[in-house]
């Protein structure tokens, strides 16, 4: 730990983020307190209700081993290589991700959360207070209002500094920062819903598909994906719109009429669990939304993860988003030191665009999960890129692996993905395509059209 | 009144539509209680600090007439029936709204409320409690919970129905309704702020200006507009960005500054208010916000007027489109009596896209106001339009006018002024417009794009 003086600071939320920015903090000489809603996780039964399985990519490792706690997270962590496509006869295809040893990372996020907390008490020398609520916030002094919910006790703490990092429906945020004058906020729920489903492993406690892939099921307008876990099973989850479509979660209002779904829509995953109606009610009926605001920080507060940016989990960023604010921040802590005016500044005003860009990279992965890894098309599409891509490495690099295997900003991302969309629809136009893309001639095309 | 069984209900707000709503609810039977933060502004000096003198057009005339209250607000409106442009050299040039008879009403907001009040005792038979603050409301069994702010008593009140009518930033809707689950908001404060000033009368009592129009100095990215009040003295409001431009609020920080600024940019202005130094610390800047949220109604309660659609001032029809309100709430309860399920359905379906349409065409007309009217093509291009709807009624209603002197629903509006403006901008792009304007065959080829 440097030699400072200790100054204190105020975390708001122990969830993945706020439990990793305490390790962070910890190494800048700063005493750690850190304030829960929930109860520790570690001490309970983890609720696989709301979880989503979290795919850890390389934002997310660069963050975690910035500060030594990666290979924590390593020890339970399942790659997957590439997605394998359930058709509607239950054929598979099956799409690489990156190079062949780059994976998107399986884990629970319960388990995740559970080891960050460990950490932050650990390396952090965090005092975390579980089933604390934050009633409100001075934002210019840098006071807390908390309710201990377990003795009713209100009480207040002061901080040189307080990071609100919340989650999606920040207390901070609600409660303080969106009552101040000029405070843009907002939250959009998307039409659809989701819900988990665990497909168990087989009786000898192997896996019934395979393990080192993340499975969609892609139909179009919903989809049901896949993730493993440790012990046999799987994370499944369906995504589908609320109402209003042929197929939509309020019409799927009995036992019968979820298993007849299942069998016409995803026949090879009824067969492996004929017993989905009684899975399906054991989890709930989940929403989804994007949750955008501005600014950032005010006086000495500033929102980082969900409570900045929360997004829909089409792209498997939320996570890895959240443990990169930590990367800026503390870049930004290098650049200005103890100048947190400076730190919050730029802070606030660099990292929002990547936060909108992150939102909308993972609104443009839905429609690409759901509905074009399954048309042939969109897959000959993604091999003539590949293939560009390893010929000149130096000229492009597949917008998915710009998000998930490198540490380009979102924002530009975004807009080299949407140049790269642009050049492949030209040659995706060319009407005799399917016979030549391995053709010279089409990669010298594609090096024309990106200069 | 109908013979009914009484039934009570609840109105949170006691502002312009909250009286109003009142006055309506009484007619068809229902008792009518009124909850309202502030202190009863008919017993405190008007403060004139935020208030923006409104302009009442078609839809709020139409509102008050139908239950026999617009009588009592004609007797203070000013009739403007057109707009007055002041140029950097003072010189004038006119816009008339509509035909020769069409206006819009200047009325002072504070005037109008207090007569809505009245009407609301008298008229509505309503018991209006203020300095009673709402905490929170039970959607499904329409309890509010209140706070008498001069006892700090708390208590609670029931009724059939609740509908809040507490102002862009409700208290019900930030309390109840943004909690609930896939309830979709955003306040989005644009760029530019605005700040009061009053430019009294003659020492005789007479006006500096012309008193029957809206006077407006266009200066492309700022704007200062003028209203006349009865007593002789205009309402004047300049309209900037807060920051970032060559003209903004953060640069004026000075008596001299101010001074300066108003002598080189508004010069006529500053002839007529050569103290506007001292006017100017007289009124706060204040903040702009475009607020959308859905759904509008939730259980027993429903948003109305600015709590459902605040928006920018800059079409003149916040007021209105409140007012208008009360007009689509009252058609419903003609056609489902007392079936309130069926009459908030169909009031949150029906009425969500004019809000959202009122909001665009608000941003849209800041643009025109404070750019486009300075410009001579502009005012050929609605000269042009005038006269094409003067020969052809049926086929052309100048979108001003559908908005302003019609109660053609805004989202229908909308479509319509962009089909308009399409058309126009292929007459406005011949080379020789200024000469040929006049000409029949302008006229012709308009018919024919119209079909």
């Amino acid at each position: 730990m440097k030699q400072r003086e200790e100054k204190k600071i105020i975390i708001i939320g122990a969830g993945l983020v706020g439990s990793l920015w305490a390790v962070y903090m910890a190494k800048e000489g700063y005493k750690v307190t850190i304030y829960e809603r929930r109860s520790d996780i570690r001490k309970t039964v983890i609720s696989a209700g709301k979880s989503i399985n979290l795919a850890l990519s390389n934002r997310g490792w660069k963050a975690l081993d910035a500060v030594g706690v990666g290979d924590e997270v390593r020890k339970f962590a399942i790659p997957m290589y590439g997605r394998v496509m359930h058709d509607t006869q239950g054929m598979l295809t099956y799409q690489q991700y990156g190079n062949e040893d780059q994976a998107i990372y399986s884990v629970s996020r319960g388990l995740v959360n559970a080891r960050m907390m460990d950490m932050a008490e650990q390396k952090g020398n965090a005092n975390i207070f579980f089933e604390h609520e934050c009633r409100n916030v001075d934002l210019e002094k840098g006071i807390v209002y908390l309710t201990n919910k377990q003795t009713g006790e209100q009480f207040e703490d002061k901080g040189e500094l307080v990071f609100a990092i919340d989650g999606a429906f920040s207390a901070v945020r609600y409660n303080a920062m969106q009552k101040i004058d000029r405070f843009n906020y907002s939250q959009n729920f998307i039409a659809d819903g989701y819900r988990e489903i665990l497909l168990p492993a087989n009786a000898d406690g192997t896996y019934k598909m395979e393990k080192n892939a993340l499975h969609i099921w892609p139909r179009g307008r919903f989809m049901l994906i896949a993730l493993a876990n440790n012990d046999g099973s799987f994370t499944c989850t369906l995504f589908m719109p609320h109402q209003d479509h042929k197929y939509s979660f309020d019409k799927l209002t009995s036992k019968e009429k979820v298993n007849g779904f299942f069998k016409e829509v995803f026949p090879d995953f009824y067969e492996m669990l004929p017993d989905i109606a009684e899975e399906w009610a054991k989890h709930p009926l989940s929403s989804l939304a994007i949750v955008r605001c501005h600014p950032w920080v005010s006086g000495r507060v500033a929102l980082m993860g969900d409570s900045a940016h929360a997004t829909v989990p089409f792209y498997g960023q939320g996570m890895n988003a959240g443990f990169e604010d930590c990367t800026v921040m503390s870049e930004l802590i290098q650049k200005h030191g103890s100048n947190w005016e400076a730190i919050f500044e730029e802070y606030n005003r660099e990292r929002k665009p990547d936060g909108d860009a992150l939102q909308d990279l993972s609104l443009e992965n839905y429609i690409e999960m759901r509905d074009l890894v399954g048309d042939p098309m969109f897959l000959l599409r993604k091999k003539i890129e590949a293939k560009f891509s390893s010929l000149y490495p130096d000229k492009w690099m597949p917008l998915y692996s710009q998000v998930t295997f490198s540490s380009i900003r979102y924002s530009v991302a975004l807009k080299q993905g949407a140049i790269q969309r642009e050049i492949m629809d030209k040659i995706m136009a060319k009407a005799d395509i399917n016979e030549t893309w391995d053709n010279p001639e089409i990669m010298d095309e594609i090096i024309s059209l990106c200069e």
